[in-house]
């Protein structure tokens, strides 16, 4: 690893801990939920990303390890997120266009991923939709994949890529009852989009609630 | 421009910055949404204004751009908001009783925005509603208007004119499933009226979603 | 006005500044809501207490003045909030027991005071219960009035003492789509009250939201 | 009491003070309710314990007393929270896997914790459940056993051991309108358990109000 891809790996590693706690404060990365990664390199594939079970209040860069391609820590020390090849896997099929995933376990993501009736959900017609990359106009309809849990994601990278392929136009996923996966160009724009979609996810939310409309 | 005016800018840009990220802190203009802008000078018009894009959470003094009548950036640099057009009418419009103009994007002006039985909303009997401008009593009825969202605000600033010519009365609007725009003589005044607008559609949000009243 | 009193006025109003930016930082009293007293001196009658129309999220020690039993300014500057004489009537009605008096403009408060089936909202069988002053057990009923709002609140005296005699053992009273009254021997017992029945408010209004029980 | 064991407590008290005010900031320990302990040592046994009546959201180390097994104060000064007892009953059931008590009285907890229709709270198929100790799947079910409140805790330890014997898995239980008993190996795990728990009680809570499914 050269010289310069470790300097960048220590200043991802500081943002992701920035975004960790701001997840955490915002209700987005309760308990040890939630796992942030960042592209530290493509050729050799290396990303930044958080280890396994780590309070996100308190996250600090140290608690960032740097894995290769396989899922191998290569740089820092711990145990990476046992989501890690989930990272690894929209990484590679989403291409040079993404430089950092965020998964965030949130209240509203988590009802909205629990939808029986579809296997995924639409979201149309919203002003803030514009928040998301390459979206010009309010009159877009984005669709997120629902897709079932597992405590095995290195088996399910297949079928992860698969929803990917299918869904080209997708700016993240849903896991049942788990939370949100989006991807940005950088962690400012992955960031951007967490709160894009946790936004939409709570106006839907609330006004599934309300038993009158106004 | 005057060096007084220049100092004017400096120094609303700064309370500009605050107000951005004060809003960022409640909910209300989460990813880049929300705009928010003040009267630099009326003659010539001038308006400091957030650029577009840019993250309300971290928003910088050095992210404030001054306008000029036509939309023009005569001072800082970056993109003004695609909804600058929007600021100008309101200010032409309302006159010299306008010196700040703040668009926040909330769950819930959000929600409230997207009533489909009415060209607007109707607030009333509220104390809340005397900390509007002018409003003395509860015994109030406000009505906010609804207006269809749009991408091309320069040519929707007519029928915003008009809204506002048929509303004289009105402290704000709603863009559907866009938000809330209101104003005020200064950003002290225009924040206190986000305040009210957005504690009241949290209220009637509310109680509609109750199924038994108490 | 003796010197002790004096620094006793100025000590309570920096704890008077201190309760407001909470309040306001817990949603409580948004725009200028909101306003807050406590006893300087008993005889003659003495209160600390807001000035109107202020930003509480920015309360500050100079923003609260000295008021007799009349109302009239006797120390620092400003114009007391326009409910000073509610303030005045609670503390002569509850006594010598009464060292503080919160008004709070929430969102779960507004929305129980507007209950039209009743004249007073019950609380009763919660735990929380026992935070409020001389409740030792769950097993307690309690019984807000519910008042009408009025902007006259000097010629509401009178009414106002009727209930507060009619229900000798409340802890606060909710006024008509306009928030929360309460007290306590001073500011923290007071504030405790405050959070009390904030929660319990909160509580009872989810419930009611429930579409299916538990 | 050995020089190591004050040392201890005193670290403790610190940890339990920020927890405590963590708590309040989040909304579960709002007035004086909730109260916190960690085992300083196990034989004899001592527990670090918050004291009664005070405000979490200002609780400082020297508000921690430390208590013998019959609930009797040997270190610090003050009353021990009225539900001591319940916290020395936890810890001799759980035996050595219980270094910390956490008692949180939050709205989603007190909501759930008024069931009538069970004696318990089932938890199921939720990720977030991986964060509770041992679980390490999704495909778990938590049974959160449903208590009586009371005011005299002393002579309810039999029932609540008896409850604690019924239910070997059970990660916390619920005291009827009352709020969440949980604990940890120590005041990290505790805490998470109370995020997760806490996590989960809001989501399954907000399901309940959604007037028609996603």
């Amino acid at each position: 690893m050269p010289a310069h891809a470790s300097v960048s790996f220590a200043a991802l590693a500081a943002q992701l801990a920035n975004i960790g706690r701001h997840c955490y404060d915002r209700g987005w990365a309760l308990g040890t939920s939630g796992n942030f990664s960042a592209v530290v390199s493509r050729d050799p594939l290396r990303l930044a990303i958080t280890v396994s079970g780590v309070d996100k209040g308190l996250l600090s860069a140290g608690q960032i390890v740097e894995i290769d391609e396989d899922g191998k820590v290569v740089g820092g020390s711990g145990t990476p997120s046992a989501e890690a090849s989930l990272h690894l896997t929209i990484v590679r099929a989403r291409g040079a266009g993404v430089g950092a995933v965020l998964h965030t376990h949130s209240i509203w993501s988590t009802i909205f991923s629990d939808t029986t009736a579809a296997e995924g959900l639409a979201i149309e017609g919203y002003e803030m939709l514009k928040g998301l990359d390459g979206v010009d106009t309010h009159d877009h309809r984005e669709w997120l994949p629902i897709l079932d849990n597992t405590q095995d994601w290195a088996a399910a990278a297949p079928r992860i890529k698969t929803a990917l392929a299918q869904h080209p136009n997708a700016h993240g996923f849903l896991i049942r009852r788990h939370g949100l996966y989006t991807w940005g160009r950088d962690l400012a724009e992955a960031k951007r989009q967490v709160e894009i979609l946790e936004f939409l996810f709570e106006v839907m939310g609330r006004k599934r609630g309300m038993t009158w409309q106004p």
